[in-house]
């Protein structure tokens, strides 16, 4: 298959897994990438169903084809790893850079046909299929790395790929939301340790995606201005909460924190998504985004296990009002503590936190790096 | 002090630990309790305050004082055992049914003076103080023992307590929600073995519970019906879920599970909270508590981590719309295996299930008790 050409001289090249599936190559040297999946064809699994629960009115996508799917293999077995003689992985290249491929068990599939996700689902609204998408996104091919220990150019990479899939999977006319995230640690659920990240496609609006925009929308209507504007407006004056900034992006740990440690990363000017980040943006995130990490894994000098997720506009509303930023949310409290969320938290969305977000702020710029 | 005479023969006497706080003892034998907490005086922690997160328009509470708390102490430091000589706890007696004192540190705590909570917060409200009041409750004074096991009598009880702090908390003015829970396990954060649920009486909605309100108060609006009977209508009519039943209360997987296991347990009668349970309904319910959390455990033949959460009518408003009733979450998935919520369920809100309600329904049923 072709290459394609994206910003940053970096190419595309889409190859077809054994089931059908895509892989797409990121390169920055204009690799060929022509090797051919050699495992024995599969089927890909059914497609699961969304249902509406109706005493919240949200979505709840079941995908029961999940259930086996693989746990915290050994390095030996990581089946994010480059393909090797006698051992064949989701990557049949020897040696990649960056790679995004069509998630083996998705919880979201691409639907059969015309897609109609009902628009004002309420109580009785009977099940659709689960569309949508999900994608895996490795880091670089070294299992034994991390995010914050790739080079710029390699996070440049994964950057320019973050973008041009949000840019691909706006086309799709079921999408409504693109979610880029990574899950690190065992503490947080991660069943692969290999350095990777997701993306999921939603069909419809995240709870928590719809909530923002809610706010959102209603800020603007108020003031006439985007609300995350005015937030880091706040978070620039406060200052005290501020962690690391340079010309084009501040990090902050926000005035609400509800994790012990909470970092928010935005980019100075207003972008609605990924795909509206210009080129200076582009190159200044690599260095903070290092930077946080490194000051998140230094404050006790362990590695933490975080959740990191890219919350951008939605592709079809709201783009006037909702901003791309990046939220970084860690579960660890001190060395050998987590904090669970419990009943408070987790059944009644009421977040208690035993940390002042000003008193991690200063933890997590005393750092030395 | 004098003691108070409840519904089923109950009595409650109150008493004042070294700090100033009040413990409630339930009692059905009458008993006289009068040992003093022979603690030295201690002062009782600052209230910590509530902060607006302005992207979610979410109340955060900020209690840094909780960061020092005991952490899983072995069964002889247990600080909820009665008291004994030697070893003194927070309950001076040397035996108890069931007591209810004010939690060592609280996240919430009734404010000094007036309190005027923001009603319509926005973006830069100021902090308030975290208003509210937490609550331990201890079912038994066995360690060993646990909710499914206590007796009838002994569940009664515990019921009645509930009932009894609803009622009491609902007077204060600066309540507007009352939520009793149980954190089970290890799995989901438990710091105290001994078994035990909390009560948080918060000084706003919940955003889980505000959600809640809404989307039953559109119900009715719509429909001119209480939207959780319409549910128990659909779970009964389905029938594939519906887990146990006595002729009071109906418990089942909900239709759209966010968990691996969840049963929701209600009474068949619409009632707003604790409070307007009447005498059978009360009576009836410590058969199905049982019951469904013996199924529970049964499934996999492990003592199951979960969240066992009381969702009743806010104190001061939809009284007219919502219901009481019980949610029982447990993140376990399979024998070593337990669902976390990552990046899509903990970042977007958007929850993804590995396991057909239905299904989780038939093997809870298929127990044998």
């Amino acid at each position: 298959m072709a290459s394609k050409k994206l910003l940053a001289g970096i190419t595309r090249t889409d190859r077809t897994l054994m089931d059908g599936r895509t892989i797409r190559y990121y390169d920055t040297q204009g690799q060929s990438r022509t090797a051919e999946d050699q495992r024995p064809v599969e089927e890909q699994p059914v497609i699961g169903e969304m249902r509406l629960d109706p005493l919240n009115n949200e979505w709840v996508v079941i995908a029961a084809h999940r259930q086996g799917r693989i746990f915290l293999p050994p390095k030996e077995l990581n089946p994010l790893a480059p393909s090797r003689p006698g051992f064949l992985t989701e990557i049949p290249e020897s040696d990649y850079e960056v790679v995004v491929f069509d998630n083996r068990s998705p919880s979201l599939r691409p639907p059969e046909g015309a897609f109609d996700a009902p628009h004002d689902p309420h109580f009785s609204t009977p099940p659709v299929p689960a569309a949508g998408k999900c994608e895996v996104v490795c880091f670089t091919s070294n299992y034994d790395s991390s995010f914050k220990d790739l080079s710029h150019a390699q996070i440049r990479t994964v950057l320019e790929a973050w973008r041009d899939r949000t840019h691909e999977l706006s086309q799709l006319p079921f999408i409504q939301h693109i979610a880029p995230f990574e899950n690190r640690g065992e503490e947080v659920g991660v069943t692969l340790n290999h350095p990777h990240g997701q993306i999921y496609a939603y069909s419809y609006l995240p709870p928590k995606t719809a909530r923002m925009l809610d706010v959102a929308r209603n800020h603007f209507s108020q003031t006439g201005r985007v609300l995350l504007d005015d937030i880091i407006a706040r978070e620039l004056a406060d200052e005290v909460r501020i962690i690391a900034q340079n010309s084009e992006w501040v990090a902050y740990v926000p005035y609400a924190s509800r994790y012990p440690f909470e970092i928010h990363v935005a980019p100075r000017r207003s972008v609605a998504d990924f795909v509206a980040l210009d080129e200076s943006a582009s190159e200044a995130f690599a260095p903070i985004a290092k930077e946080v990490l490194q000051r998140l894994d230094g404050v006790f000098g362990v590695t933490m296990p975080y959740i990191a997720s890219w919350h951008q506009a939605p592709v079809r509303e709201g783009r006037d009002v909702m901003r791309l930023h990046w939220q970084i949310q860690s579960v660890r409290r001190a060395p050998g503590k987590l904090k669970y969320l419990a009943g408070s938290e987790s059944a009644f969305g009421a977040f208690m936190m035993d940390l002042k977000p000003e008193q991690s702020a200063q933890q997590l710029r005393e750092v030395k790096l």
